[in-house]
């Protein structure tokens, strides 16, 4: 079974890569979905394209409503997503693309350390699998593509 | 116009009390939905109901399973989402209830302290109105129910 | 058979009178929907409850998308959407309204003067009905609410 | 990530070539969706193909409908749609088509110069970006589908 | 169990009568919607509403749209759609109906002479039951809304 | 809040008077909806209204497509599926019902033994509470209706 | 702009193989899909596979589910549907592939003789344009897929 | 007409595997989808890849939880599901996957013997086909895409 995958949350690691190796050693036929994770670009994009702001909840706005032109489609277009949620800021944006996800029926793997397990009840209750590393991601992914 | 909201978000200050008492001293034509905001009951649902578990995983899952039967339901039935972000814990429940929302492309009122914008950019860009207090609240929905 | 009607568009006439008028004389068993049509109110809404803007183009954007919640929400609601264009502005906002409708498959009918039958022909392509007069829509609405 | 760009509203200026130069000069995984700009022809499809009309209000009619084929398809087989408002005629059309657009959950940019800000913020206020030149719209598209 | 009921098809005998008598007579919890029954206003309403057209294919075709407000919303609003066919004309409009109300997911019962068992096997195939009289039709919507 | 309930499965038990009761010795905001229950009734009524059949293919066959108008429309309005797999019969119609209600994402109970956990593994995954007793689900469904 | 058209209805004249010609002699990226149009094998299908009926109803019925696999595939499938009524039978086969393919909200072409403008107003209500023959539907589709 | 199948039930006997045969004998423009079938890989698979568990409850749903990943994939992808319900075990996920399909609107065929014909009779009512062998469901899966 072909799928395509969205990875979606933290930006400060290189769990997606991990992902994306995992698929390519394994020949998973899988295509892979990503935000833009270039932190610096996504948050001036607004300013640097289309004019700048005197306020920065403008210049935010406007470089979030272009970031979510690729994140909605790519969620939508995604059989699976991803989200991993990590030690390092608040992550809003990673919980609210799950909840987008869930609203949309998309089959949904967390991916989080075991001390989240708590502020993150709502999350994980709406995944089909919650999983601590990138590997076991690797590793239903391969079973649920390749297993006969 | 009559509206369904429902009051999503921060329970650990009385803002949901400010609202309603709006919405009622205005006479707004509103009908006010909530989560369960006790919150013992609510991280304990799952075992008083369903039996005892090990694992705080599988309590927490229990429990968020049970809480989010009202939760959906509200959003569902909700014309209006407000999400309320507060200083305290990480609320990504809230973050995936704005989320689901707006993947159902229901209408979203967000309340948050200023120094939240960049944290919340995302959430913020889905929603149709960003404040920072209960009384803007009030004041827009007082609006788009009763001027002529 | 019960309607509820939403009427968009011109602001500066007294069609959505008259037509309500005819209703209540008719005994119609009909619901009007309408949106915020005090024009100053609904230009400054946005700054009034949420804070003011140096640039006109974010006044505009707040007030707009507060107005959007009662428009979207009438437009969803009803059953069938009346849009009259007139002789003064622009009135992109009634087109908007338009194909909002026909996307959403609701039943509609246009209001306009003979002589903009070629620039709207379009939205004439979407309608279930194309008057020149509001009484030819309330005749429409007798007629397919009370007609054995 | 591939896109389908749908091209909406003005014929009378050569903004549909800057953007597909551009996206060709920039290499990008985007498929161009247009409706038919060949003024003449859209209007008399209906006539030449079905038959001659008495009346103007049928003559439109009927081409509209055959265009609306195109223009239909185009929008919802488009991830984006970009709708350019220019100077010259009333262009509810294009309003029209940014309106089922959004009804349609598609992702949108809007084209007009700075003295429509007004006019259009409703529409605007339904956009994910509102650029004021192609250039900039080729930007976007540059930055949503190649960056890393 | 509560039921709207839509009734279409065959208007030149006393069948919808009849069904709703036997409704009435067991105090069933239905609500029944019908399009217009009157031939000779629904085949005008077009132009006695909206003005005067010399082909007679406009004449009907502006009345066949203002008629399918009705039938529209009342196949909408129908939890089951009744469908008989008749003997006179040709009828097209019932199976029309039929279509749609099958597209859209709804309970359907159909009505006809066992002669017609051949001509309308793919109606008959995307029904529920199928009826001889309109006494069966009374008899099933008494099981269905009141057998315990 | 106010929910709908359907009560799905096994009728060979008490079980549906043990939830009703349950719901109003609690004064909860609750309607009940079920199937036709009289398993006589339910299973000739095909013939017995639409006339008599040799095969019991087709006598079983209407009587299901009867029955399912009431079952679908039940599921279909609910806010909440309750479902309940006993130890008599192979109650197919019970997982067909779970899996229909699953598919339009409505909240689901599941109850039944616990002997029955492997074989209803598919069951329980798309649950929102698996129970073993009527108590439960009433306990559940007074949490979730009137709790604070 | 690519299309898949959905040829339905009359079966006894050439008419699919002239628009099938007509596509092929212009080169138009369109591709065809049509229902089985042999009319023994789809009357007899159902038995021949399944098992013999004693009842014409049941023959009919397990036919008209078999070749329903197809059809629906086909109206779902296409972007555009074509209709086409002639002289002889009832059609309402045809009447209810149009009917389906409205409440899908498709693109649909209809042809018939002038004289059945009357009959068939619902169904040309419904409709983009209505032709007299193959050749204007090739016009069309021509026009709709190549012009610039 | 190209076409995907899922083959869901029963994994005890070869009946996926001739199903595949006659595909690919008659060189049918058809890809099969299925769950994974390898009984013990899919028993263990939670515990496997995320984590042992004491409770068999857990271990069961960990497993169908990731399992669903592909089932529900597979059935959205598909335009027919065929079910086949065999003699040994309760296949409560036969069912379950028809239910889902149903509300799904899939085109369903339902394979079983004879004498589950009263046990199954709500399955088989929403099914086009109910087949007793492999080899007839390849006669339709022929006559369906080859036939003219």
């Amino acid at each position: 079974m072909k799928l395509k995958v969205y990875l979606s949350g933290e930006i400060h690691s290189d769990w997606r890569e991990q992902i994306i190796h995992g698929i390519e050693a394994n020949h998973l036929p899988i295509e892979v979905l990503s935000p833009i994770t270039d932190h610096d670009a996504s948050d001036n994009v607004g300013v640097d394209i289309l004019g700048s702001e005197d306020k920065a909840f403008w210049k935010d706005h406007k470089a979030a409503k272009i970031n979510s032109m690729r994140i909605r489609l790519g969620i939508e277009q995604a059989d699976v997503i991803v989200v991993k949620f990590g030690e390092k800021y608040r992550q809003w944006n990673a919980a609210f693309d799950a909840g987008y996800a869930a609203a949309k029926g998309k089959a949904m793997i967390v991916i989080h350390p075991p001390d989240f397990t708590h502020a993150l009840k709502e999350v994980d209750a709406a995944a089909l699998a919650v999983a601590e590393t990138p590997e076991q991601v690797v590793d239903i992914l391969t079973y649920v593509t390749t297993k006969a």
